[in-house]
């Protein structure tokens, strides 16, 4: 099996990185980088070829910095790849629970465990720059009053004890990744594609845009509009279908969606996550 | 003029309370709330009859739990307003630039300001519950050697100092807020809808959902879709649409809709922000 390299955003065992080897295998070498800039940097330069980005949350929604720089970079989505977040209360192997007085963890996983808090009011919150790091604090200061909300593998990496798994409040918690290059590379069966488009300024424009893959029975997979700032009634909209622009159907219309949009920027064509 | 009373969430002078008070007047009485639930629960037991959430914002996207709150809660939707997001480096009256070591704000707001990160790496950043309470931590402290980012009227408030004004990175940072109430309120000409609907498992089902109101002439202003998880392909949509519920085209279209939905939840007519 080949291992894959890929740049991500954040520390080891964020994520992102939990992601990358859920996608290409356990044996893949992760390349952390401070921005998400940076990894789109990292991608052009193929250094290394290979990318992975949040790009959505079930509870949080899109990530509108990461569509930009879709829109900005040229990069195409090769992938992707669906990670459930759990959020696991972690502290050194001799600490037991009472012993706890602080709680370091990025500022979007404490904001993820509100029950959790509202049980646990004497606790102090210490808000970190990311949930791996936190791990890593506690374990390089050897603190015995204190933990930290992470993944499992960051708890299992430094050696570390799980006090309660699971403390996130919706287990309905997942985040979407792509995979981005500027390489081809065969996932498996192409069967998605991504695009991001803007529609003229006519009427039933945004109805017209859709109908081009309904004439075609092509399934829609998302669709989410976004204002254009200071351009009132225009939009820019991220769209997801079932199918290959490999396919005549997708091909035929993007073509005719062409007639009718402003712009159209493709994304990728790709293997859907099961 | 009569002096409404509105319920939000944060602490006084957060950007919920300025978008209550750029939308109701200056002398808005507003009650301070900690979470989204109880401005929601508020706002049924009438104490007060108004309530301001935020739900959606130019670079983070749609606030889920928000929309998940508007279908959970019998209240409608009576009138919005947009907030450009300003932020602001405050301190004390006496301190300059160069004696800040520290500085205060909410972690959406440190998030915002990256440029301003890169450009001064030596200043230690501390994460707060809010932006309005981080300038009030320097204020009732005393402190010279630190600084907060948050509002102008938080700064104006403790009679504080803006060091540097819009620090924020991107200028087009808006939050779109909505007003909630149980009862109807006359806030102008009642000109957009907003409506969360499922579709069916059924082919075309979002395009066959578009045509009620194509089929009109009432023109879209959001869409967004939301899968639901555990059920593959159904999703429902988050759908803002320009007309009122009082005419006919928008009745025809909604009881259109409903022949084509699994459900249809109505989230209120009102006057569009301009």
């Amino acid at each position: 099996m080949k291992n894959y390299e890929i740049a991500f955003q954040g520390e080891h065992y964020a994520f992102s990185e939990i992601a990358a080897k859920k996608f290409l295998g356990e044996a893949t070498i992760c390349h952390p980088r401070e921005t998400f800039e940076q990894v789109f940097q990292s991608v052009k330069e193929k250094n290394p070829p290979l990318g992975i980005i949040p790009i959505e949350n079930t509870l949080s929604g899109s990530i509108h910095q990461n569509y930009d720089l879709l829109l900005e970079n040229s990069v195409r989505i090769v992938g992707e790849v669906n990670l459930r977040i759990e959020l696991h209360l972690i502290a050194k192997p001799d600490v037991e629970f009472p012993q706890v007085r602080t709680i370091y963890s990025h500022p979007a996983a404490i904001g993820q465990c509100r029950n959790f808090w509202k049980k646990n009011p004497a606790i102090k919150i210490v808000p970190t720059y990311d949930t791996a790091g936190s791990v890593k604090i506690i374990a390089e200061k050897g603190l015995t009053n204190a933990a930290a909300i992470a993944s499992r593998q960051a708890a299992e990496d430094y050696n570390m004890n799980i006090l309660f798994s699971e403390i996130e409040d919706y287990p309905e918690n997942y985040t979407r990744f792509l995979i981005i290059s500027t390489e081809p590379f065969n996932f498996g069966e192409v069967n998605k594609t991504s695009i991001v488009f803007a529609t003229k300024h006519i009427p039933g424009a945004l109805f017209k845009s859709l109908s081009v893959f309904f004439l075609r029975d092509l399934n829609l997979l998302k669709i989410e509009s976004r204002p254009l700032r200071g351009k009132p009634w225009q939009y820019i909209f991220y769209l997801d279908f079932a199918g290959s622009t490999e396919q005549d159907a997708c091909k035929n219309a993007l073509r005719h969606l062409e007639e009718i949009a402003e712009f159209i920027k493709m994304l990728g064509s790709y293997p859907a996550s099961q």
